[in-house]
């Protein structure tokens, strides 16, 4: 199942684990017990206009690594994992 | 009984268990005791003014299949079946 | 007692029960235990002015089937029946 | 002690019992226990500002029969009797 | 101890039980149970500007007896009395 | 540690007994048990831009004493002293 | 793990215990059981637009001491440290 999100919506993996990722980035985390607030970027949507009609395109791009508060996501079950949604402007930082 | 949505509602019948769609799509899901997050698009209305007067036809298309968080959407029974109305701003992903 | 409403607002009849219709519309609902989220309306407001004094006429009309949430009208009694008014922004769709 | 409502305010007599008005009209409710949801006009401010500096004089009159929401009015007691003071938006309906 | 209140802040001394204010009006209530409506106003800050920086001058005057809402003012103690803040939009109406 | 307010911020010393102050005032005040409402201006912000981008000078000085509703103010321990932060606009009034 | 905050967004090692910064600063606070109200800022974003357009850029620096209130800012696990991220706007003052 492919996910194309809209607007400025950002689908991630949450990393709630100790992983290293394939730039060799080491994020430890607590065991899974508290919600993730890091993740990985699976798929972003194009941008969305702002009440102005002025368009934003998506600056995050698939692979970024990003923070996000616990609750800004909405949890989603794709294929049997869950990943979590949220909109670029909860993104609160990028991972590097 | 047939509906039509009005500015940018879209009718949508949930999906809560895994079924394969027309086009081949497998769509896995927990038993029925989860709210649903995912649907076929059914009927939109047409689209809506902003608060500037623009007018924003609906993007979203009869037959297409949609994510959206589980508390979005108005529950409706029409026919005797449980469907789902919601606005188009809260449709977080078109699944492919 | 006969009712003017103000703006935008829609007096509905809620049909909450399976009743046939002088259209011969079948509405087939719960039995009168859950709160109805179909009505007929029965008179409108001539419209209103959004936030830039723009005026906009009621599109619904009397006659009119109409869906609605279930908490969005107030409820009202009129000459010992419920009815319901709700503004013309919270009708979800038109039931044809 | 008589009251000049401000800005788009309107004092109302609420009307919880089944009593003739003036012009004939028959207004039954339910015996004192609810809220009442409808009165009768008593005095109205001059009408208000929007947030664009555009002046909308109040359209209710004193001896208008109206309708409101259960909760939108303010009870204020005046005289030793219990009055309503609610804002034109509040209004619902004309009762004609 | 002097008050003067800023932009459309109005102070005033809560009137909680019967009594004859200087130009003979009668002011009964109940028995100081309930908060006060009703208020003479002590002294008035000059006015505010609105979002689109227009100034409106205060129209309460001191020596006004002014009806709000139950919850509407700040109560504040100076020199040991119980008096009300509240803004000048927060005023329903003034007894004459 | 020396604070310097950001925007419209407004350092205060909250006032919540009995005390004469340099300039001779005397704020008498419940003892203690209440939150304080009264406060001595020890520092301000420069002033902030509203939303259309004007720039607003901070009005009220160091030394000023002032209103403010019970739970405006933001709570800050400062070398061991409890002290107020809170922004221009939730200043009621001044005391002079 | 370096982070790059977004936006207005600004990443704080909260100081919740009595330590001498590199500048000499001695910052007493209570011990460890309330929520810290003064942090170093560590890294911020860029600025952001405001509603109409115009770009702020952040004012508050890395290596800056700042206070806020205490559940402004989202607590996130770097590296295993508790760190805090908030907007710059809800920086309350800058410790100097």
């Amino acid at each position: 199942m492919q996910i194309q999100p809209l607007r400025d919506k950002i689908l991630v993996r949450p990393l709630d684990e100790e992983k290293e990722t394939k730039s060799g980035i080491i994020i430890p985390d607590t065991a899974g017990t508290e919600r993730p607030q890091k993740g990985e970027v699976l798929a972003v949507g194009p941008g969305k206009k702002d009440d102005n009609g002025r368009f934003h395109a998506t600056e995050i791009k698939p692979g970024d690594y990003i923070l996000f508060a616990k609750y800004s996501p909405t949890e989603i079950k794709i294929d049997g994992e869950e990943l979590f949604i949220l909109g670029e402007g909860d993104v609160l930082g990028i991972i590097k």
